[in-house]
């Protein structure tokens, strides 16, 4: 049985609530079940934290026994060289995803310092940009 | 029945050829089919060309119409107001994709002139990008 | 009787259509006879191409025997070097006309690589640039 | 009878004198009998200063009254963010010009920092960019 | 008998017409003729376009069988990440030229998008630019 | 009896005409009346100028003799190293105070060239920023 | 009764110790029951950290119930793209307080990346920054 | 009878008060007797102005008939196209001085808006700079 | 008896199994004894943490009353304003180490946000830069 | 006879031990007698120094009476605008000349401070880039 | 008897012959007695290297004895950091002379790296600024 | 008997007597026999230039046969590409020291341009800087 965690950074603990307009309104809690019953096959493990360096932690944990990784960094997808040296350091293969379409916000939300190590990016798709990362991960 | 086009810009025709060990040896090709069998339910037309006003021409010519439109659009990404100008101006949602994860690269390749207007970004699982690209727009 | 084209550049072939908060709801093809009438000693030309090196082709067929030019070369302006080139390369003065205010815009909007060669720049009165142009070029 | 306002801006008073291979030899006060003549149903006002403030003065006191203000802000273009901030303020619509084609010149001289607000840009034409002016604000 | 193309882009049809102080008044179309004669052993084919994409349709069609392209992309290259690529997605060695001396112009024009796969870059001298490239070419 | 002056620069007289969603539609001379109210043992002084060298001057004649100056310098507070210098000049306390939050606006507002020699910046809470910094210069 | 907190960022709780020439000799601990008292209507709390994402959980655990938030980022006002996303991402009112005037310091020390949704911000009056952001915030 | 003028700009008025340690503590009031003294065949005229546009003025009105301009534009130094373009627009020399050694002090005031059109440029000297300024003008 | 102590952040307990190439093949762990065993005569103290305020809060802690800080901040080294103000703060003399040539990597890593207080920076030499910095504190 | 001079700059002494995969591993002092014996109408003087103010002194020395200068400025080329000047001072002709493609490498080393006033510049032909020079420099 | 020394750097040797429309047909050597004898008082030695190291030994020789350095850094002045730092490590006042106005030509060359340990700056007046120079160095 | 070289460049043979607050007051011909008494088992040889060059050839002079070099460049650390490519070019490890904390001190000084061969770097710890750097060689 193969193994996926979702790491989810900063704020992402409010969508649902944090400006629906852009994120929409569901919440990650409401959308997990969902994601599971998708793939019965498979074993997906959940983690939310706002703290930089547990997101850290967290990577090294999985990051050599995991088949795979699906990163939200959230904000700090735009300042973390920390979080993109963990994604370097290990050997499992970390797809990120965002919600919203960031190479089409404002400029400095175009920008990552963790994108260097990563397998791939999916950008714009709501919560369906996590499936996605699922579905890539399963092919890699 | 669903139509999408997939729109590929310059040198995608040399895919296999090109750059083996950063684009793969596969030729897009010998892809296509293998894409087609798995949505045997979808149209999936296919347009490849290296001038940057025929992908703005074939944007008009079906953004109206298809279903979805599925654009590589090659160095045009990192260079191309006019092109970013036409997805604006049509209905149907764009999906930007990559083989490579752009942002990982060199700086001009992570920064992308045509996001603006796009429903979303995938980079960087190869051939793979693709057929993410279809599955996403299949839940719009 | 005096000779004088208008070239569009690319995506104004679905003005009237494309943002009309921003370009206004009439298309060209409305407005061209309206021109034409204002101007019954004047022939005025019209071109339109997606395609960059096509403006440039049509720059140098009248750039030597028309008595002024009508350039509005869309998303081309903020990029093309080549355009440019083509202005300072023929001796029918040139106008380069927007339709939205490009100064006031987004910043790489307000950056025209094409304006060193032109006459002069007319920029933000919708259709009513076109008019403002010939009458310019009547002048010269 | 519809009421106009030509404002110009700093070292506009030696027109004429003042680097004649760039504006001409004409003074502006030789060339508005003319304009006024072209325009005899029109009342067009003329006022110069050397004063950045006095520019925004004029602009409050005929940006509520006023049927169009033209304005050439000369020098304090490319760095008046109270003029900018003065055009937004009022309702009469303002039409920036310059008798040179300040987006061919010196890299400094192709920013602006008024035009977010204008309604339209006039460049190019000498003396006759006053005239476009005019006749641009005549079909607002 | 070794196999050569030289590859024209945007403009370049003019040289002779086209600010002769900076590029001289000799036309293309005279000089190849004295080229070919001085290298009476090589097939030196010659192609002119100011399309960017069909640049890059040329480079791929001879790209694996000539001996050489001499590539002059005029405009193209400063900002042109497609040719780029092209170059660097075929197998026969390419030498950019350049009449005049790029690196001692406008700042823009000292930038090149396309030299990162070229074999050699030679700039400054004219028509005899050509010339040099092709002897380059002799000694790869 | 503490002497302190309210110091408004460029478009502030407009204050609840110009762009209300913004700066709010209560005008400055309406609110006067209620600050000196709210504080009956000061003597508040006010002037309003749209030129920048007034403010100056007004600097400069109070700057040596009252307790405090609250000073918006409006679209002079991104531009004017003079101003920056005259408050650097004098020896009575300057607070600096905007209506709207410069620093979540425009990357051009919330550079400020006047800050350097300030006591201290106010900005956000509309006309209460002028009773902040009211309060703020009373515990000096 | 009106509820608030405090929170403060990395190395305030050296306040009073740290840098006394820039940031005074008053510990925070000494300066808040003297606000209190100023204050006895209002439930003042306060919370100190060091670490970035506590700083996020505190916004998210108060800012939908408490009356307002006044926060002193410390450094990471200048880093963090994830604290201004919480402060977006809440209904209570953030006021940003500085106790030194950052815009007139070191040029990094200018620049916030959290002050897009702050209320206002007030920066340069020392340990009286935060009593001036508790009156901002009653009047709200 | 040579005529020059020496024309002061913003906050000079100030001289021998503001920073004395950068300024020194000589007022202009007090040096200017000396000057005139030592060179009794010249007529040196004296202006100052804390306003931009009066400094324009006084170009303009000197301009023409002085044998020489002295001048110290202070703040306005750094921000001033207006009257770098005054400069250009007249035929008598114009001298630009400094107090300070601009050069040498922070980085914005080492740039300066209003020097291609000046004669020459003296700074570092303290009021002597202004007798070194008279005595270049007199060799011209 | 001397106190030192060692904080190594993020990452670095992964030292010997990230980046061998770059890193090197040692833990942290494996060298700690040696380095120990080299001087018998100091106490060497040593935290890891990946969490940004936990360094923070660890020079606090130490930062009074050790003689030392030997501080390899790892990627927090490039962005962290915070840890630089943390260093700031204290007494106790902090020598920055990088094990590898940080000035000789990517641009963005030559640039560190936290030097601005250490007493010095040593970088380079693998594990040995942590000895090297040991020796450099002993005659401080 | 023709006289030409070969200037090459620092570290060029260590070609074809220096770098030898970018370089080379020719020696300079192995080339120079083929490319003599290649031209033997001609007198190929050459000269190496590491010290910038030698080259200029060689320049100075051949550039009234020599009939062409090949100049490989080697590091000096991207940093010293006193070469530059140098070469606009002599009206001998002086090509530029480097080994590798600098156009394609580090960004820094795409700049030079000596180009604009060479006659031409080649660039990546390795040894033969010299030989190029000469030939260029014989149809001046 | 004060003793001066004038430095000279890189190309100075060939004024009079060098770009004679930028920097006057005289040399140097011209020049100099005409200086000598009108100072008879003092003693001006004269030293010219076109090499930036021998710049500094200079420096260092007459800088701790001499009463005044006049310094044409020629090219080494847009450039040289040891220089810069050699002003600042003697005691003698140094003079920076450019004989053109470096401020009012191409940007480059209105940046300097060795005027802030400069007592002043004189640039513009040609031959005439060494006089000045001097001059000022008469009265510190 | 191990060899090592120290290479000192400009403004360092004035060590102790330029800028004491910054550079202590012991010259570096006092601390060498401390030095060499240290390491008595090793040669350290020493030499000192201003001239750039001369850096250079004794870099390449040593760098194939002495076991260490200990560079401090000093002022050209920030601006000599060509002493970078020296460093590269040889085999002999560099050890690149400062004796203040250029990392900590003003922007330009925290920018190297010869780093990126050196083996390390070793900053702010005056005179000690050198001893480390002897120690870090012995270990290589």
């Amino acid at each position: 049985m193969k193994k996926f965690i979702i790491i989810n950074g900063p704020n992402l603990n409010l969508t649902g609530i944090r400006e629906p307009g852009l994120y929409g309104d569901t919440s990650f809690d409401d959308y997990l079940p969902l994601l599971r019953k998708e793939f019965p096959e498979l074993l997906i493990e959940y983690y939310q934290t706002n703290i930089e360096g547990e997101i850290i932690n967290k990577i090294h944990e999985t990051g050599f026994s995991y088949d795979g990784i699906v990163l939200n960094a959230g904000g700090y997808t735009h300042t973390s060289v920390a979080i993109g040296d963990a994604i370097k350091s290990v050997s499992t293969p970390v797809v990120e995803v965002h919600m919203s379409n960031i190479l089409g916000r404002e400029d400095f939300r175009s920008q990552t310092k963790i994108s260097a190590g990563v397998k791939g990016v999916i950008a714009g798709f709501g919560m369906n940009s996590y499936r996605l990362a699922i579905i890539s991960l399963l092919s890699v």
